[in-house]
């Protein structure tokens, strides 16, 4: 992974509201990865306290969209058109973790898929509590200044 | 809508720290119909200041859940199996309102549809920044407690 | 609806291969809004003799396709980018007819939801047997033929 | 594998018309894993006369269930409750192959992904055409019989 895209996704991560709402730091950028953390908080918790099925959602559709950035040409932006997530468990631990992989990339649209790891302590091992497949639009910088 | 149900939904949303971190808040509870509220707040934003599709996602499956717990057996929870969104265009507003409906209840799976509608001023009108199809799971409350 | 974009989805329809072996025809072409209607058949049958999910989802997919079409640049055709689809119940009955509409077209890419009734009769009554929220892309009739 | 599932899926798949109408046969049947072929056919056109989104759905869909009743309490049967699938380019040549796996198996529903390979030759190098997120729920086969 170049430094440029690197930086270009981390200047573009650290200016969403959302992210910092919910703790979340931008831990990987590989060519077509990203990975993005968020520890369990009061700030994340469904009614049970587990993780929210829409921070769960949150972090994935961005981890989703970066890696999607990775493959975007230099003069576009990327924005999510449409994604679908299966909650697969509760998402219940102290962390959790957001891979978003490119599956195919075209010149208008990618898709990626991902999935969150949820994990119960800091040994390492992990439980995927969710999956998404999703659809990642290109759109031209100048358009989106206009 | 008889009052237990919405105090019921009541109760459980205030309980979700998620919702309070977006600054969400129920504003309708209806029989197979919820609404919930969100202003525009630095907490939700993506890069470019929008509503980060993150956001919608959670105030729109957040509706979704409560409009099946209206019409789910009194001794079961909901839980958001699985979702579908389709962000229609940025998400720029002061205000989002998400509306999630009870599309068919069965015993075990309830599915809903909903939509988020962005409003740019305080008069009323709006455009539909996105719209969902979700699928929610029925949990006996007795099961979750174990 | 214009003569001539009722004759463009029809022509179209009719060289689709897999419409004829399913029986399926094409009743309505509005502006934004397809209808295609199938009959209860021995090649549209899962193992208990009720209509296939394959076979409910082909028929919705290409009457969104077509309600996209009929709002897509003259000088485009439309292709399926992504669909869902949520089957409510077991797919029974004599007929089936499957409702397409736009809920949202841009340049690139046509946001339709749609819907598949299942007639048990010919008395007019219908149940609805699934749900389907698709993303369609306007392809440049040129950029397919090179 | 054993072999009394193995019979179980292909009496079952036997017995879709649908499968038949498409000329789909069944080819693998694992643990959680199943596959099927298409051959190109005048059968599965769309108007281009590429395989249909409808068709490639529809193996696909197929994979996933057979995929979800490998692991499905021996009393049951696998319905589709919903599925989402991203076309990722036109699907040409002259076989596919549907492989549906099993991602997530709980009591009542199952999660499956799968993709749809097309071969342009017979020399086995393919395409990913299609990706598909399945959620499969288990019936009790006497609840459906009633």
């Amino acid at each position: 992974m170049d430094t440029e895209t690197e930086q270009r996704v981390a200047a573009s991560f650290n200016s969403q509201g959302l992210m910092k709402a919910l703790g979340a730091t931008l831990v990987y950028v590989g060519d077509g990865e990203v990975h993005i953390a968020m520890p369990a908080s009061p700030n994340i918790t469904q009614q049970h306290g587990y993780a929210h099925a829409g921070a769960i959602s949150s972090i994935l559709d961005t981890a989703c969209g970066y890696a999607a950035l990775t493959r975007a040409p230099s003069d576009s932006e990327v924005v999510t058109a449409e994604f679908k997530i299966n909650l697969l468990r509760p998402a219940i631990g102290v962390r959790f973790l957001a891979v978003g992989k490119v599956k195919s990339a075209g010149r208008l649209l990618t898709v990626c898929t991902g999935e969150v790891h949820s994990f119960s302590s800091e040994d390492g091992s992990f439980k995927i509590a969710a999956i998404m497949q999703a659809t990642m639009a290109n759109v031209r910088r100048e358009a989106r200044a206009s």
